[in-house]
Formats: structure tokens, sequence, C-alpha cells
């Protein structure tokens, strides 16, 4: 039951929700079909950025690490073209207001994009198993994806994820990530940046890189288990300077937090037995000035959220930061 | 690795989470060893409340429903007594001022009733499965409980919900619900309470009663998709007037309310294919005097939240209402 994506608001709860009905056609890809494997570029859009050797053409085999539109986007820059009747007053609206909550309208175009990160050109399943050169590619694509929506204006926000496993919410299993972006900022991420503007970042502190919530770190970067975790092993990465923008991530530092990564996501296979897991890349919207810190979110999928949780929101979990940190600090750097 | 569960309260995000370890030993509880059979009485804290014939004595055999305390509870009244320390101030502090966050504190004791409805003697596993008049005393039993606690005057808020399945966070497969009962109104449920302030009830609207969101009703109740559906195929069950306390439901009522909800999951049965599923009431808290509507609202757990989701709080589900609501009009009425 195709259809175009349209965001939905609830006046009661304040609730915005994205209806995108291509998003159910979506094949559960696993094993030698796999749309992602190396040889197989035609079944997916044309990509949008490739790292490829000198010589090697564009949509073909030779490629390290390729970024393509995801074909079944939640969201679509293709709808609600200018003249389109009224879809086109909704995306002049949309564009012109970016930044805006759009989605207050009791419905709105889902207008965004949406992107696939495929990490590998074999059909690798865990990030922790590529290379530390291939993460690095992954990470430095990310950025540059970043800065590509960053520049061209017309969207308010975008967030970088990965969704490892059946149980973090993965469809395919070859090793990807995604990017979506939109025209407004979500409110969460809005009452985060209200809430920011007044206190001091918790994550400058100096408690955060030595107290008892700390995992491990590199020259610039600290991994913590964060105040109020919503899963067991929750933690976070982040740059020990104030940045607002993942965008300014140098190649260099692109390859340093590969490294922590994947420390990291090896202690946290090592306390969790394999967890899947979401990866999220919590970046400051675009044209965003303010006070913020970037981050890399890993959450491991090892509870599942029930009825109190959806009803109420508050999140139960089972264990404390400082012992989900404890137990990730003693099991040690991967080898 | 037990102790008092917490609730951590993280001033970036504004986020509250109750850590709770005593829930990591809970036990998968499956088959034979079941210790919500009849008969396995003394397994469980002695009951709170018992649907049993005149004779039958309490914590043994004979009963229809039984409500006990929930041994793995995620709150607990038996801590922060008067008297032990900084947590019986926080105790004092948060009884005192039931009704606002005092979640707000980085740190906070883990107050609050956790209990468990067993809704049939033997092991039946789906609610849907149980007789009309079990499933009445069920609803009763809900009522009961909620009447309680809020006469009890220490608690702001309780939620009435059931996990059923194990993707919908059930750790028991013994048909069951459960109630959780905390001293101050969840951030979600204020943020509802101030919007529906302002507005007209969407759900006293005609509408929602006979417009492309509708279900299907009985005299007093009717089930519609809402507004801005979390999940594919979410249904929401309401009483046709605008009450705000479900406590208020009469003996009567409960039977017509069992019986909708025994033709909605029917309905949600065909269509979804038996999805594992979350059932909440959503009642007014507690002393709350202004405008609110209750409701029961079930959610299909036939997707799975990812980083997208839990990055930006922005859901994004496969099916419009409109289309859910017509197939679960189409799969008509049980028999």
């Amino acid at each position: 039951m195709p259809g175009q994506p349209e965001w939905r608001f609830d006046p009661l709860t304040g609730r915005r929700v994205l209806i995108s009905p291509d998003r159910a056609d979506r094949p559960r890809a696993v094993g030698p079909a796999c749309p992602f494997c190396e040889g197989h570029e035609s079944e997916t859009p044309p990509e949008v950025l490739a790292y490829r050797p000198p010589g090697s053409g564009p949509n073909g085999p030779g490629w390290r690490v390729r970024v393509v539109p995801n074909r079944y986007a939640a969201v679509r820059m293709d709808i609600g073209e200018p003249g389109a009747s009224a879809t086109g007053a909704n995306r002049q609206r949309a564009f012109a207001t970016a930044g805006t909550p759009v989605a207050d309208a009791p419905g709105s175009p889902g207008l965004g994009v949406a992107e696939v990160f495929v990490e590998s050109p074999h059909h690798e399943t865990a990030f922790r198993n590529l290379s530390r050169a291939q993460a690095t590619d992954v990470v430095r694509a990310w950025r540059n994806r970043l800065r590509f929506w960053r520049d061209d204006g017309r969207l308010a926000f975008a967030q970088v994820f990965k969704n490892e496993g059946p149980a973090a919410g993965a469809s395919v299993e070859h090793c990807h990530s995604q990017l979506i972006g939109i025209p407004f900022v979500p409110p969460a991420v809005e009452n985060e940046l209200r809430r920011v503007a007044s206190i001091r970042c918790p994550y400058c502190d100096a408690d955060a890189r030595v107290g008892p919530t700390f995992v491990t770190d590199t020259e610039h970067f600290v991994a913590v288990c964060p105040v109020a975790p919503r899963l067991p092993g929750e933690t976070w990465v982040l740059p020990k300077e104030h940045i607002a923008a993942f965008e300014t991530v140098t190649d260099d530092r692109a390859a340093e937090l590969a490294g922590i990564l994947f420390d990291v996501l090896g202690r946290i296979d090592r306390v969790f037995a394999r967890p899947d897991y979401n990866l999220i890349v919590r970046s400051a919207p675009f044209r965003y000035e303010g006070n913020w810190h970037w981050r890399v979110e890993i959450l491991p999928r090892v509870t599942t959220t029930a009825g109190w949780e959806w009803g109420t929101g508050l999140l139960i979990n089972t264990m404390f930061p400082e012992e989900a940190a404890r137990l990730l600090r003693d099991a040690g750097r991967n080898e």
C-alpha cells in the first residue's frame, strides 16, 4: 500500500509521528541475494558518494564505502514539488521555515532525505569486524554527508545512525548506517538545546573524565556512561573539546574516533554477550550557533520497552551507570 | 547485583530514568514451574486483592483473579523510611510534594508500588482466551486497585498496563497485567494535561465516532485509531462520555469494556497475525480535577524502534490510521 510519507500531529499528546507506508515494503535482505554486496550496485539507487581507487567508475565494483539514497525512504525530497497544488504550498512552507516545527499542522508532507552508508563491499554483518581503515572511511562518509546536507540549506536537522541486529530494528544484515534529514528540528532536540543553554555542560566537567562513569579515552575523545542511561551499558563517546557540530571532525580525528568506537563496542560485546545495538551521532542542528557538545550514543538493546515506558515515557533500566562503567572498564581493550 | 531503585535525572536532556537493579534478577517464567498458577500461591508475596468464592481463604487455591505485590518491583514503598538518614529526608520530600517532579534531583529514591494482576488460575497465556466473565473480573480489579492507591493518598499517579508476549516486554507468559504507582506525575502525562486544558477534546468530536479512524463501538464505548499512531494498528478504546478517571467505571461498564477489548483484540489478531502487544490504561493522575478523557491504548508491537526513534523521539509508523481502521473494521467481530 505505497503512498507519500506524511507527518501526523496529535493535538492531545503533542506527539508527531511520521507515517511512511513505503517502509512496510522494504525487504529483509540476508545472505547471497544482498543488494548491498559488491557486484550488486545496480540494485540500489545510484551512489551519491563512494570511496574508490582512482580509475574505478561510479556504480560498479571497486568501492570501499558507498552511500546511496534509501530505496525505502521514510522521507522524500521528490514530493510536494512547487506547482503540485496543496502539497506544493506545504513544501514551500516547510522549506521556508526550516527550523520551525511545521509538523504542528495536523498533516504535512514527509519531506526530507534518507541515505544508506554501505560500510563494506563484502557481506560483513558487524561493524566491529571491519578493518580500522574501513571504519575510518565510514566515519568520514558520515561527516561528508552531514556537510553536504548542511551546505544544501533546505534541511534543518539530520541524524546519522546505525541499527545493528534485528533487536535494534535492522532489516538488512549487511553492515550499514543511515542518515535521515528533515526540514525541522525534532522537539526532543529543541528541548535539549533549551536546557543546555542554561547549564554548564556536564560532559566538560572533570568528573566525566575521571569519575565513576568513565569508561575509556584517547587523546581527543572520552567514553562515559551517561548519568541517566536508558539501557544497561548505554555509553557515549564525546570529543574532549566542547564542539557543537560533528561535521567539523578532521580526517585524523575520524581515525581516532573509529578506534575508540571499536574499543567501546568490543567492551560492550564482552560484558553483554554481543548485543544488538543502536549507534546515534548526536550533532547540533544545522545552522545552530549555540551551546552543544556532540556525541555518539551507543545503546545496547538488551532489554525491551514495555507498557510502562510507552505509557509514561519513563524508562526503567536495570543497571546503574556506575556499575555499567565499572564492568566496561574491567572488560579491557580489544586483544 | 540487587540495590534500591533510584530515579536519575539528566540535566542535559531533561530525561528521567528509573534505575532498578532488582528487575534484572526476575525470572523468565514459562510452563509448569509458573509461580502464577493456582496451587503456587506461596511463590508470590501475599495477595492484596482476590476474587474468590465465599469460604475460600486467602493465599490458597480457589481464586478467579489475584493481585499480589510484584516480587521484582521496579519501585518500592519500603525504602527511605523516616529516620533512615538522607533517604528518609528524600522520602518525606517525595511524599510531601506528591504531584511535583521530585525526580529533578540528580538522584532520588525509587519510591512507589508495583503490583501484578494474575488474570487466570490456570496457565492461560493470552488475555483474548479468557472467558468474558474472567476478563470482567480483571477490569474490576484494575479499577479497584487504582481506587485503593488514589484513596491511600501517598501517590500522585498510577498506570495499569499489560505486556503480552516477549516482543512487548513480557518476562512471564502466564496472562497478567501490572500496576505501577509513583509519587509524581510523569512529564509526558503533565505535558498532555497542559495541552488538553487548551483544546477541545478530539475524541469527543463526532468525527471520532463516525469518521475514517472509527473501528467499532458499544453503547458506552468507542474504539478508534488515534490521529498520530505510534505503531501500525494502534487502537484506543474510550468511553463515549468525557470522563477523567478510569476508577469511576461501574461493574456493568467493566463488563461492557471487557467486551469491546475482546472485540478489538480479536480484530488486531486477524489483521496483524496475533501480534504481541501492550495495553495501557491511560487515566488522569490522582487528585486531578481538570479536563481529561480516559482511554485504553492498545499497541501491537509489529515493528521495532531503531536509532532514528531513540535519537529524535520521532516515531516512524508504516501505516496510516485511516488504513489501519479500515482493515480493523473489515476484520469484523469475533465469531
